[in-house]
């Protein structure tokens, strides 16, 4: 077994750039969460921080570094130096927190949970706070348990391709590990650069390689976990197979840390594609483009590994941002498609990619379409649909809604909100109006629509428009209300529109066994 | 929404044909499960069965034909009426079930569990009985909850692939109906032709095209399942993402039947390869094995759709039960493997594989090596591998361990375990020796092992021979006790081999949360 220790990236040179949002707008019209959702009262069965305590747990982790103490009198530590574990990357979300702890090890963790839990303090784990939906900050002052200290890799199997590593990896590091070694992370996404594998489990994140690898309950084969007791889970099975009992691990892919929190994975790793071919294609109607998903996956079937879709408006607005960068495409078309192949043969898999190209043009399905030359182009294409988060933000804030919808019906939101948000007189290219526009783009692989309401400022006439009117929509068609984001404290309240009497009757009841006390991230989920 | 009615096929054609084994002297030596498992008693607090409790069955239910009732007086239902429900298809179990359900909606199911759970009477869920660990049929007096009448398929999305069906559709048919729409069951198996999906789900099963389409946790979406109390769990989601609360059915799958009865499942399908090719060949070592593997896994990576293994024993048996059979290939050969790649271009997966085949010829990795030249030939190969388990059982019997093994040592433990039976005197060619032989054979692909003992008659000192050695063995090594099988009766107190003390003690809280009166599947699992 091998360890290497992953080197940290700084968030600032995450890929897709998520801290260089321009926010200045964003941030003032930020707020405390608890502000923000009035309904929330800070639950009084919690203890409040005090010295004695921040001595204890300086006492358990051993070293300076692993606790930022806001509590004790005269460390210095200011309401700043507190903001990057209080505050989620899109300033909606910011908490209290006076205490942050860094454990080393699962030990450490075990250690922290044993305690809070006795003493009845509440605590919020905390990977790359990359999340979108303020799970991973604190509404009051709970103590904000940092993972990023425990970044090592313990082994990778080169036979089986099983990754084990701890939960403070981040996703691009292990990633570039695994490319070393001719394999591939299963999951990628946008924040890769600061994300950790962790929260990734914890959270269930989709993103961009689920169409082809699957979920992460299929590709992670095991967790180890520190319950809410401090009792330790090991359930870090490096098999493919192991039918002896309850899937466990399972219970924490998606709970949000709500159950406990996830120490170690370990990962089912496939190979590396030699060949990636991307094409890039304008589309006339959303009709259109599922006749394009259907033909993509039926003539490139195994090498697929990715069908995003983008709006026209979306990509009108990164072109906005971006100023005069050339667009891939001539003219413009309503509905725009970004084609990844990836296999170990590039000559048969071009040949794959130009004859369904040949096939969708001779047939009408597409309009117009180009297909990367290169590793750069190839990179420029993708940025297309990469950069959108980041320039809807670009004038101040955006409304995100991630959505899964049956595809037929996927598109018809953006148009619904669209027309509503217009009628209300609330859409313009002036500062009166806070809306810019509405957008839709996502993972047409998945079903995964990505809703985007670009605004001036977050205004409650937008919101009253929006909620619970998105809700409502998707639940009308048996959609999911939160597709690859989870709930955090954004969706708590809405997750009816999703899941039944039954199904939540038993998530309260699993909560109620593994966190008696309801230390863990409390106030979000359900 | 389209509803089809399957057919049913009979047991007695299911492909690889379980219930044509020669089974005279196993019958012989088969033991009523209670009596093989002295340690299990009858849990007083269980009611008896009375007729009062079956004409409330048969009031609920509706149909005579959906009641075989040997409890009341005159009903002339004879034990032998009762046996394909209270044995399994190995004849290693046997229960004394006097009462046997067949609802054919959820309501149906519903309502039996809830009668059940208010007079404390023990069921067991049954699918198509295909088990190998004795978890589908009583072991005492269970009712016996038959699913085979919820058979419907309920509607496939072609954009997709999604299949939603009832728990009781036989995967064969299941796979039949998705074959004319070009796509495929993610699962693939044995006994696909008795199986039914919702026992599929419920015991996990892994299978040949695991390899590809990764395990049940991922490709299963969404699972309705009646609870013990009959409370329905609608947790049938048809999106490929949905991230809103703990994902609730995981737990279901695999949990074989102990918190509930799976009544209908929505499975994520592929699309159907237009190309398979097989190619089966011989090899010096296990070590040239790993090599072959890996090699496969790298040059024909995203085609690759099985990496199967058998050892010289296990192909020795299949010929001497077969007869004069022609062998694949020419001389003996330690081990085999049958390599099998589906994909979209038959050209070029066949340019792939005869590269792949040249290179590990000419470097020394394979001795010999053989590419079906059509689908005869095709079905011809995997005969050689699929016909094992039913060739192993011609002598008597068959002790079947499942296993998952890191894969460097998964084969040593045939070799440990043929020389300890040697050694204790107990193989041989006459009947004086239990013991006809010892082989391996399995999933390469997913580091799963089939250890087999095919023996002459079921026999105590091959028995102690055997266990717990196998279990440590495994455990010394961090391996899975049960790799796809599950645990059934067979397993349950060797589960601590396999997981740790804080996982087991979650289980039996999960399991207490669900099924307070234990009536669900009592005796085995945990």
């Amino acid at each position: 077994m091998t360890t290497t220790t992953t080197t940290t990236t700084t968030r600032g040179i995450a890929t897709s750039a998520p801290r260089m949002l321009s926010v200045t707008a964003a941030r003032a019209a930020a707020s405390l969460t608890a502000e923000k959702y009035p309904s929330i009262k800070r639950d009084p069965r919690f203890a409040t921080l005090t010295a004695e305590h921040v001595a204890y747990f300086k006492e358990l982790l051993g070293t300076e570094s692993a606790v930022i103490d806001g509590v004790s009198e005269g460390t210095g530590v200011t309401e700043a130096d507190m903001e990057p574990f209080n505050e989620d990357w899109l300033h909606k979300y910011k908490g209290q927190c006076r205490l942050v702890l860094k454990p080393g090890s699962t030990e450490d963790v075990s250690g922290i949970l044993r305690y809070c839990n006795e003493q009845k303090l509440a605590v919020v784990p905390q990977g790359g706070n990359t999340g979108l939906v303020g799970g991973s900050v604190p509404v009051f002052d709970e103590i904000v348990v940092n993972m990023s200290r425990m970044n090592r890799i313990h082994s990778f199997d080169e036979v089986s391709g099983t990754l084990v590593a701890e939960a403070g990896c981040i996703l691009e590091v292990a990633d570039k590990y695994l490319a070393e070694r001719r394999h591939v992370f299963p999951l990628d996404l946008g924040a890769k650069g600061s994300c950790h594998i962790g929260g990734n489990v914890a959270t269930n994140a989709g993103g961009l390689r689920l169409l082809r690898y699957g979920s992460l309950h299929g590709s992670v084969l095991g967790v180890e976990a520190v319950l809410p007791d401090g009792s330790v889970m090991n359930d870090l099975c490096e098999l493919r197979k192991n039918n002896t009992g309850y899937d466990l691990k399972q219970l924490h892919i998606g709970a949000e840390g709500t159950i406990g929190i996830v120490t170690k994975v370990s990962v089912q790793c496939p190979q590396r594609s030699s060949a990636v071919n991307v094409a890039f294609f304008g589309l006339e109607s959303f009709d259109k483009v599922q006749r394009a998903f259907r033909e993509a996956k039926s003539q490139l079937s195994e090498i697929l590994s990715a069908f995003e879709l983008m709006d026209a408006q979306s990509q009108d607005l990164v072109h906005r941002v971006r100023g005069d960068r050339k667009r891939p495409l001539d003219g413009r078309h309503p509905f725009y498609c970004l084609v990844e192949t990836s296999g170990s043969n590039g000559e048969h898999d071009y040949a794959k990619l130009e004859a369904f190209l040949e096939d969708v043009m001779a047939n009408d399905v597409i309009s117009d379409g180009v297909v990367a030359q290169d590793e750069t182009q190839v990179r420029a294409l993708w940025s297309w649909r990469e950069g959108i988060p980041e320039c809807l933000g670009h004038w101040g804030g955006t409304y995100k809604y991630d959505v899964s919808i049956p595809i037929a019906e996927m598109y018809d939101i953006v148009d619904d909100v669209a027309a509503r948000l217009a009628d209300a007189g609330l859409v313009g290219d002036s500062d009166g109006f806070p809306v810019v526009g509405v957008s839709g783009y996502g993972h047409m692989g998945d079903s995964n629509l990505h809703l985007n309401i670009a605004v001036r400022r977050y205004d409650e006439a937008v919101e009253k428009i929006l909620e619970p009117y998105v809700y409502e929509w998707i639940a009308k068609r048996r959609g999911s209300i939160s597709a690859e984001h989870g709930l955090g404290v954004a969706k708590k309240n809405y997750v009816r529109y999703s899941r039944d009497e039954s199904s939540l009757r038993l998530m309260k009841q699993i909560k109620d066994l593994y966190d008696p006390n309801g230390i863990m991230n409390p106030y979000k989920y359900i």
